[in-house]
């Protein structure tokens, strides 16, 4: 089912993910290929729709690979949405212009819960031909990361039919009736996991859970109907890829800064935190097993230059001491955003901003 | 200026933010007087409006006892909005039907920052007349908390001009000219310490911050632009309240659990936490030193009694064991919610929750 692909020529990020030393700190931006990009803006209305944008192998490919040529991005993610999950279990997902994602059906009571179940992969045949299309574009030049939402964050897509700003709906289910909530989840998880492994036959290199919706949870709540499922996912997940070689798994849950100790035990190769989160505090927490991601504000990205350059030496300067030697693991960073970027982000701030991790991590490394 | 009050009948919340002993844990909830009463909506539309309702001497004490006549809660808290600051120093607050808050004018450049100042307190008079009229009108039933917004928090709406959901414009403000936000914290600072200092001579028995968006900022820029102020706040709020009584202060950040290690040294008696944080581990960060206020996760509200109870119940529990020891000071917990209560809260909801806070906290002393 798969072809070979060509060799890695840039494999820094890979090799943070496996806490191996780097020349420098590898880079990559959540949501790098979007709206802030006039060149994706033109892709865009060629598509017609943001799913007909992220339907498309070869638009999806192109926007894609749209950032990487722009800047010296060390990884590509596959541009995709993170609730095409749920379309696939039939609830109709919609993008109205300038509002956000919207479900035609909810699920809200017990018959709702009990209809759900793990979607034919089929369904999603187009996101893994986008995977196996960027990979092939990519020509071996960074690694390709497929991801999905966790199974809480999809949950509360599926249960408040949108987005939301107090999460109501979804909490009043999981406070009345924890037992459908858990049922949901359930079939998330199995789904999402069947759905990660798919794209890493595909093709994918490194996968990514977004709980981006796990720090609206209270403590208690944030391990039993988040964290708790976000592993059986991982616990499902394939530790090879198509080309043999083992693939990271990275966990990101906004806000979840605080329950670093909880997710200190998860099976996964990184974390990634947002920018509440301090990273040497972090790495104190969770210890030298895991890579860290992230974490700054995407609004610093509106200052100028010089400041975007401040904020992100400070950000490396967190972090500590980068690991140097070659014949051992050690911390790795890999830095990034703290959350997606977002679509009034002047282009050349990017520049600076990758511009700096680069050069001042290397500049690290040879004090 | 003040006249004496009638002596307190119930001193549990006092007594319990000066960490001194209790029968039962004292609650009250944020928002008490609100939405989710009939009768709250019923003055409110005698009002015309929300300002309407908050600059009339007589519809704020109205409203601030309406949830007492209700539910034996164990303290009253002004009636007010957190930004009467700001609308005092000219930016021209409104709140449209359905909406949030709307300043006319925002403060985005050198010449708005340079034009700011601390208001004169005359203008705020509405709210020291209200105060003074509802400490009056509670008749020593339960004291009486006067409130106002962290100097971060007002900053907040008084750069975006409203709510937000990214924080950009204010952010990037921030991020930009440094200066010019530590120049707007520094008056909202000194103006929120003269606010409070008057509600305090008004006739205020307890005070509180409200951080509601301190949370939104990466780690370094809480401390540094939100803490920072809070602590000026702090440091120049009076000791002692009208009739002698010393004053307790609450410091309440959203969002604000990831930096309690930071928050451990501010001058104030007790910590508002959110649902997000855990008690048992807040209180082995803060120590003893402070009393500790929240947090149960204001949704629960919406599931049926019994579930409310046992959530309350968990809140508790996990405080850990209430300090019984009436001849010293220990740890003490304040029950209340982890943010404002929804509008859309069933009051009966309510009524449960404050039997088993008052009636299981009351068995665990008992153990």
């Amino acid at each position: 089912m798969t072809t070979s692909f060509a060799p890695l020529a840039n494999d820094t990020f890979l090799r943070a993910c496996r806490r191996q030393a780097t020349d420098y700190t590898p880079l990559w931006l959540m949501r790098q290929a979007g709206r802030y990009l006039p060149e994706y803006k033109a892709t865009r209305a060629k598509a017609g729709s943001f799913m007909g944008l992220a339907t498309n192998v070869q638009y999806a490919t192109e926007v894609t690979l749209q950032p990487l040529e722009r800047f010296p991005l060390d990884a590509a993610i596959l541009f995709s949405d993170i609730l095409t999950v749920p379309d696939a279990m039939g609830l109709g997902l919609s993008f109205a212009e300038g509002e956000g994602p919207r479900f035609a059906k909810t699920v809200r009571d017990e018959a709702a819960v009990q209809a759900l179940a793990v979607p034919d992969m089929d369904k999603l045949r187009y996101v893994f031909d986008a995977v196996t299309s960027i990979r092939r574009a990519l020509n071996g030049r960074v690694p390709l990361i497929g991801f999905s939402g966790s199974p809480w964050t999809l949950a509360c897509y599926m249960v408040e039919g949108g987005g939301s700003d107090d999460y109501r709906l979804v909490k009043t289910l999981m406070y009345s009736r924890p037992d459908l909530m858990h049922r949901i989840l359930a079939v998330n998880a199995d789904a999402v996991a069947q759905y990660l492994n798919a794209q890493i036959d595909a093709g994918a290199q490194a996968v990514m859970v977004f709980d981006s919706w796990g720090g609206v949870l209270a403590d208690g709540c944030f391990q039993q109907f988040s964290l708790a499922y976000t592993r059986r996912v991982l616990a499902q997940l394939k530790r090879q890829g198509v080309d043999g070689q083992d693939v990271p798994r990275i966990v990101f849950t906004k806000g979840g800064g605080i329950w670093l100790q909880d997710m200190k035990g998860l099976d996964c190769e990184v974390l990634g935190l947002d920018w509440t989160a301090n990273l040497g505090q972090a790495r104190a927490i969770v210890g030298d097993a895991k890579a860290l991601q992230g974490n700054i504000d995407p609004n610093v990205l509106f200052a100028p230059p010089e400041m975007v350059a401040a904020q992100a030496r400070a950000v490396l300067d967190s972090f500590g001491s980068p690991h140097t030697d070659r014949t051992t693991t050690g911390p790795t960073h890999i830095f990034n955003l703290g959350h997606g970027i977002s679509q009034h982000t002047p282009p050349e701030h990017v520049a600076a901003l990758v511009e700096t991790v680069h050069g001042y991590s290397r500049s690290l490394r040879q004090r």
